[in-house]
């Protein structure tokens, strides 16, 4: 179960607004022009399924992708590394360019244990193409062999240039629907198949994600609507968005949020104007040492979602151990690191409250496979209310497409 | 080396200004109020080493702290773990009170192989002190015995309610100077002590720091005034400051930056106005694929500062293989991928110039001590700078006291 408690300063909306608000994106979803809200749906899952069966002996899942190709798989596996449904299989990513990143990776990295996942949408990515490059001259893959269809799989558009190479050879590939973009598919191949591999439900994953999206249709989703409303009403004074998440586990998740807000609604709007949110993603308690001084006494220019996690499944007890000279300590004794953990988020809340600031608390019952699908599926539905009322086209990205002319442009002299 | 080139947009000052910044800084570092300044000295660095020559056999050294007492170390290790210094002891960190992460860092973990390095400047940090009754009763150690004096040390403000603890029992202490904040102590014993036995050069860290302090005093370092007079004169209309590093290695570096940044500069200045800078911290050229859409097409409310560095020590190629339908990445064939993550900070960084953002590039040679220390003490003096300039108390963080307050009412009723 997920609640989420709303404390907002003038953040009531008439039901007129809520009213547009649903019609437009229900508009939206009906077009067929936006597809990741038909993931839930799981078609092509059985293949996928079958596919990670046959994964069984590999040791090393490799990821060979960037921005939306990995940063959900690793936020799903960040979130829930710790459960029961995880294998011991080694989850590691080709991302970055960076010579030292890549010498880490390779340390103890064996192809005959390894199952390699290409992940590009476009199928063109310079990171993934050069990282490929490399991995097939490092382990002296030929196109034509044997070991390049056993242990390479491909994630891409249907026809994309690498789409069409894979198919030259023969190797596996799966395919993201045309209409879902990469920083919305990961309930697509690109986050279903990895993980799947790894030992995680993936059908309760969509379960999760289906849960909200039947419940947001049925028009029962007062407080999404009213959050997407309140943002954008308030985006020009109030453009810093925080996610302030009391669990190291939401790491990654915080920087998938980061991509999806970020990279959705900064755009230029249809009337040709600059609008956007800036997303910021905490942990707490460790970033009360460090960000919340900025959020308390700094500009008025940030609201704050709080994650709360109910029960980690873990009991560890403080003991009741009075250290000396330290006795102020004592009143946390006897209680769990849980408890101590979420009352460092109610405290915190409670001051952020106290200095005006806009508040909402998101309580997650338990992490699991379905929990997780409902949050993933809960920040994509409220990226794109935000977007229909900052009137942008919250699906593409020109704004980098510059720096890319620029750099090939630069090895072409 | 270190270079600092700036990019701005309607950045310059007049030499009166910069003459009044320095002036004004000098006579805070001659007031002897504000202690990091003379951490480059170094004093006591000799106890720290002849203690870290005592932890050869050592395997794991566990540091039990969080925010000032974790984020330096943290960012040192991972800006340099790759480095030929670098021993192969595990750095371990207790830092949230996440019962997922205690679980985590407990899994073989032996009290015979470890240090504990126990890292709070007012003693009684409750996440800390939470974590040190749990590994005394973990590990069933009474105050009195000699396994809690083998394995455990403190560093703490003398006369800290945990020194005292310390002192009680003759265990090591190492004190930090009580005039030197917690996120400007990574020079101290703070972040020397777990540094040096992880085996990294100490006096070459310091001696980064005090080459660009040298360098300041002798009125040679411009563009760091220029940055602080800029970033502070447009405080409200540009209030957000990104870091974009471009390196994974940067991650933790990125995180002490934004402790720093935000913690420091976020205040009710002097004259009883909110003030603040919001720091981001981003990693090329992951974050070109996330939150550069957002600097590009949103709200023109940023600066950005990029980091390159210009040699990483590793030689890695991307091999001259032709991708069949891939032809066009062929242009970056046979390049190394320094070229290539430099080629894309050059190319994101001339975008941005055309879009007016400002922008400066810090260009750093190679990563070692040396160029570490002088990053750290860049960026300390950076924030000294802003805040004389804001009129604000850099060295506090009053907003952080009403949470604490609150939680421990929680407890008492």
């Amino acid at each position: 179960m997920i609640k989420n408690e709303i404390f907002f300063q003038n953040g009531d909306f008439f039901e007129d607004d809520i009213k547009w608000l649903y019609n437009a994106i229900f508009e939206q979803m009906q077009s067929g022009d936006i597809g990741y809200y038909n993931l839930v749906k799981g078609e092509n899952i059985e293949s996928i399924k079958s596919f990670a069966k046959e994964q069984r002996s590999v040791k090393n899942v490799v990821v060979i992708g960037i921005g939306g190709s990995s940063l959900g798989t690793k936020a799903v596996d960040e979130l829930l590394c710790h459960s029961e449904n995880r294998n011991d299989k080694n989850l590691i990513f080709f991302e970055n360019v960076d010579p030292i990143e890549i010498e880490k990776n390779l340390k103890n990295l064996e192809l005959e244990e390894s199952l390699f996942i290409v992940i590009s949408k476009s199928g063109g990515t310079i990171e993934t193409t050069s990282h490929l490059k490399y991995l097939l001259s490092h382990f002296n893959i030929s196109f034509e062999s044997e070991k390049f269809r056993k242990h390479f799989c491909f994630i891409t558009d249907c026809g994309s240039p690498l789409d069409k190479f894979g198919e030259d050879f023969s190797l596996k590939r799966f395919h993201i629907p045309l209409n879902v973009g990469g920083r919305f598919s990961i309930l697509s191949a690109v986050g279903l198949l990895p993980l799947c591999i790894l030992g995680y439900d993936i059908d309760k994953l969509l379960d999760g994600a289906k849960t909200l999206k039947d419940s947001f249709e049925a028009e029962n989703q007062y407080e999404l609507c009213q959050k997407a409303l309140f943002y954008a009403k308030f985006a020009q004074t109030k453009p810093i968005n925080v996610l302030f998440s009391y669990s190291s586990s939401f790491k990654a998740f915080n920087d998938w949020f980061v991509q999806l807000w970020a990279e959705s609604l900064g755009k230029v709007n249809f009337d040709g104007n600059s609008v956007g949110l800036t997303p910021v993603g905490l942990i707490g308690s460790v970033d009360q040492h460090s960000f919340l001084q900025l959020i308390i006494e700094g500009a008025k220019d940030k609201n704050v979602t709080m994650i709360k996690v109910k029960d980690f499944g873990i009991t560890t007890l403080i003991p009741d151990i009075s250290l000396p000279h330290l006795q102020k300590t004592d009143f946390i004794n006897s209680n769990t690191f849980t408890t101590l953990i979420n009352a460092q988020c109610d405290a915190t809340m409670q001051s952020l409250i106290d200095q005006d600031i806009s508040v909402d608390l998101i309580t997650i019952d338990t992490l699991d496979e379905s929990s997780v699908g409902y949050m993933l599926f809960y920040y994509e539905l409220l990226t794109s209310l935000v977007g229909i009322k900052l009137n942008i086209d919250t699906y593409n990205q020109p704004g980098v497409e510059l720096g890319k002319i620029i750099l090939q442009k630069k090895f072409e002299n």
